[in-house]
């Protein structure tokens, strides 16, 4: 099997190689991070940093859209917390603070591209079966 | 380049190959479905039925851990809608309601798969980085 093939498995749980820990301690503190990193808001804003490089409070606010100003500083002040997010202050007046990825930042990125990928390979499928269920809730 | 290595550069953000979509459309739609699916407990529910198989509502509950009876129902009816897990009632006395993963579901957990795999290989670093910062805003 050639190294690229092996990296490929990682991803297909079809075979039972899901990577979950045994050690319950790690589980839970992967659990932790899942529940942490695993939220909408810190997918877009990974994607708006990703795509744009370093981006005001503002901006990342106007690149994600419908989000509050409370959430967004909740989910930034945990990335950069996680490590994922580099925060600097530049000090003129009025405080000019900007926000960028870190290596890691980049890593979780590139983790979740696999969601966006799926997202886009099945909307078409996800549409369909909303309407179909819908459908079956309206005929009940 | 052979196909598994191409497939693979799907996840690799760093080349700039983001799968964004340019209709707005279609970037809404992707959107929305993010919206619904990145969720922890959409994460946590699909590796419960991607271990176990097919599971009952109060089964799934504790498999998961500390999450509500609205919230586990709030998250399964999506995720039902989404076309993500099938619910089989059989029509016995009290009826006996079983969930389980389609295969579009079983391909989403391979693609949140990476997450749990990006999780568990810095689970350090995110802890030293909490740490950290931590400690920068008791010094504050």
């Amino acid at each position: 099997m050639t190294p690229a093939v092996k990296a490929l498995k990682i991803y297909d749980w079809s075979e039972n190689e899901a990577p979950k820990p045994v050690d319950p301690a790690l589980d839970a503190m992967v659990r932790d991070i899942i529940g942490k990193v695993a939220d909408k808001w810190t997918m877009l804003i990974l994607e708006a940093l990703e795509d744009h490089g370093t981006l005001r409070f503002s901006e990342i606010g106007r690149k994600v859209g419908d989000i509050s100003q409370k959430m967004l500083t909740k989910t930034l002040r945990q990335m950069e917390a996680d490590g994922l997010v580099s925060r600097v202050v530049h000090p003129v007046i009025p405080p000019h603070v900007e926000y960028s990825l870190t290596d890691m930042g980049h890593s979780l990125g590139g983790a979740f591209c696999g969601v966006w990928v799926w997202a886009e390979a099945h909307h078409d499928r996800i549409e369909a079966s909303r309407a179909a269920f819908a459908a079956r809730r309206g005929a009940v």
